[in-house]
């Protein structure tokens, strides 16, 4: 089978994923004739991406053909496939609310409005959708995954597949103990930034002991000694294989970094626990270089664009990236059947969660649909202590964000490991609130009490 | 229908608890000729307890017959009824765990080892009763009611009930309102320790409108100047005031206590949101006062037991108690029907609670059983932010309990809103295992990994 589809692409303003994107789609021979429509608020930048996928086509010689608009209305006539990677607040944004947060004793994150920003603009596109293309795939991109995906499945009736690339991290375990990645047979179910590798093989013997063997024999010394180049190399970290001695299973990609607060009250705590320098990719030392990375980037990419001489094929390569979106399109269009790591609503591929809640798990990709394999039950004490409290807090930002409940962002910022007192949590929240950029937010949560009320309860 | 039971009370060293059943039998005309077998580790209470029991039956002119071992065993044998009223830990052991969670910069209290005791004599109890009367109810009056009953549940085969005083706090509403308790139709279903006032009437109306009237009247008022007589005297505390406020729902008895740590920071913050002068029943202030009061007491009991002349209608009066458990046993023994605020498995009671979760809830008693009431839903918030949460804790802590895994204790502890560190945890942990009196403990709860290796995780 070989049949071209129409995808629309919404914050396609992102030149590395856009161009990504176009690299696959020209190097997937069955998707030939195929129509990307971008779509973005930043024209400007859309035209110039548009402009870098024509150059690049043309250089491959690949007969995709492209459009682009602001409206996504347009944007989704006709879509067989919508791929959202946009995200509504920026990196600069997140630097001025980490000064709020520092200013009321949080390192790096503290007290917020969950992704009230995000949830608008997924439902905004998933309800669009419903009425111009019912029948599409959204592919969604942009984070938060997790409960964006639960959200959006639950609220309306398009077909959704999130993806993120965290389970890639086990090819850093895979690279660290010299193992060969093609000899490597590997399973770790979960939900998006939660997910625990139950099964790591090699020429199909387990392959745990190896990692075993690893830390006995170079744990400490790659503790103390080694120093990352990558702000998110923290696989094989202490706080990584802390988690492996808590749980008996590693944590993949995202996973180990984004719980247990104790690893994360300040910064000599998180490079104790993420290792030197950066202490993780959370922390006031990482982002900076994270977002010069970027910058970095992004500034030989519009040197590139304004050099009408300049190869896209050089600058973006001629190898497939290892993103699934279009591996995915291919094998629901054209059959091509594969095994890929999604987010999808339950629905009995891990015990013991309910059906309606999006949970990250192998699934067979074809012409058929998507279908999870059923992975059945994790360890009790993972459930207990990682999964269920994370779904429990997906539930209550969902509801929070449905009720518009202040209270509720209120209770959050008090369970955050790092808040000593109620009037610490209450302050940093409505300082954050008050926040310019946040204006929407602070105008849809209210306390369920009337205005002033809640100072009879500040301790003065 | 008037029918004699054979009663065996384990713990039955408490002369308040075991004369007040007593004055419940003998106030209780269908339960004539009922016989009680008082069990407890110390023989000499329990001989002055049946002393005591023997003259009050005497001069009340009742014919019940009373016994007392020192073996379990024994007492249990041909019991219609098993009430388990011990606690294994006493006060002063307590004071000890205290002083040392001070020293690691907890307030009044901190990381421990659970139910551990209890749980152990919980189901020795259970186990012994399904060999030797596995026909009889077991009306657990010893806490951890919520977690002990769902334990002996799922693990034996007994039927159980457990009861708690905390739901009669709605009286304390009462009174303070000037409502006549006759009048007043109520409900509060939850978990132990954690029940929601959903129904509140008065003459059939709805009365939460008074409450709120007094809170907007007299509330600020009471708060600033309100001095209690008694350390459980929170019902209408700036507390608990603002859980209702929080979640439209008033928590009742022991509920507004017991949850939300960032009440419980420090004796300052304790008395704000408590009252003045004690802060809640669990300070370091209050809580010499309220063994002071049952020391007085006891010594009362001690001085009367000890004069032949002493009237023990005098000491205990000839009024029933408010205890449900005399009550209950002449319902399912006599027909004599009745509603109560029991402690049983869900099975549907609860929306949204697994079947196998013990929860506090009306049911009807007679001789069919004790069959709960469906209260159906209770509001999303609660269940999201109260018991969702208090039933994982739960769930992890039987977990802990059967595992014996160290590092799950360790966990609590650091998810203790008072705990500002890893290290902080770990040392009051094992500071509280070491202490004497928790030897059992520290040798049932073992790391997951060899002994020493947790040193290579603790930041240096």
């Amino acid at each position: 089978m070989a049949k071209p589809v129409r995808i629309s692409v919404i914050g396609a303003g992102s030149a590395t994923f856009s161009l990504g994107l176009v690299k696959d789609l020209c190097l997937t021979e069955n998707l030939a004739g195929s129509s990307v429509s971008f779509m973005d608020i930043d024209a400007e930048r859309l035209a110039a991406v548009t402009k870098m996928a024509e150059r690049y086509t043309a250089e491959i010689g690949s007969d995709l053909s492209f459009e682009y608009t602001t409206s996504r209305e347009d944007s989704l006539k006709d879509a067989d496939f919508v791929i959202n990677t946009a995200a509504v607040q920026s990196h600069y944004h997140q630097v001025d609310m980490r000064a709020v947060y520092g200013k009321h004793g949080y390192y790096y994150s503290g007290p917020g409005f969950g992704s009230y920003y995000n949830f608008n603009l997924m439902l905004d596109v998933a309800r669009d959708m419903e009425r111009i293309c019912p029948d599409a795939w959204l592919i969604q991109s942009g984070n938060p995954v997790f409960d964006g995906c639960t959200l959006m499945t639950r609220q309306t009736s398009i077909k959704v597949c999130g993806l993120c690339h965290g389970h890639y991290g086990y090819h850093h375990i895979a690279r660290t103990l010299g193992l060969d990645l093609d000899r490597i047979d590997f399973q770790a179910p979960g939900v998006n930034h939660c997910i625990w590798m139950t099964h790591f093989l090699y020429d199909g013997e387990d392959a745990y002991p190896l990692i075993d063997k690893w830390i006995e024999e170079q744990g400490p010394e790659y503790w103390d000694t080694h120093v990352a180049e990558r702000t998110h190399d923290i696989q094989l970290s202490r706080g990584a294989v802390h988690q492996y001695r808590l749980y008996g299973l590693f944590p993949i990609g995202d996973s180990p970094r984004l719980v247990n607060w104790w690893y994360h009250t300040d910064i000599e705590t998180k490079k104790w626990w993420f290792g030197e320098p950066f202490g993780g990719p959370d922390t006031h030392i990482a982002r900076p270089v994270h977002v010069e990375n970027l910058e970095k980037r992004l500034g030989q990419i519009r040197e590139a664009s304004a050099d009408p001489d300049a190869k896209m094929t050089d600058l973006f390569g001629t190898t497939k990236t290892r993103e699934q979106q279009v591996p995915i399109i291919d094998a629901l269009t054209n059959n091509v059947e594969g095994q890929f790591q999604v987010n999808v609503p339950n629905n009995g591929a891990i015990e013991g969660i309910d059906d309606d809640v999006v949970v990250e798990v192998p699934a067979v990709i074809n012409i058929k649909g998507i279908q999870p394999i059923q992975v059945g039950k994790l360890p009790r004490k993972i459930m207990l202590e990682q999964l269920l409290p994370m779904i429990l807090q997906m539930e209550h930002g969902l509801e929070a964000y449905k009720t518009g409940d202040k209270s509720m962002l209120l209770w959050n910022a008090l369970n955050n490991g790092q808040t000593q007192s109620y009037k610490q949590a209450f302050g940093a929240l409505e300082d954050i609130l008050g926040q310019p950029g946040n204006e929407a937010a602070n105008e849809h949560f209210r306390f369920p009490w009337p205005e002033g009320h809640e100072s009879v309860y500040l301790e003065e």
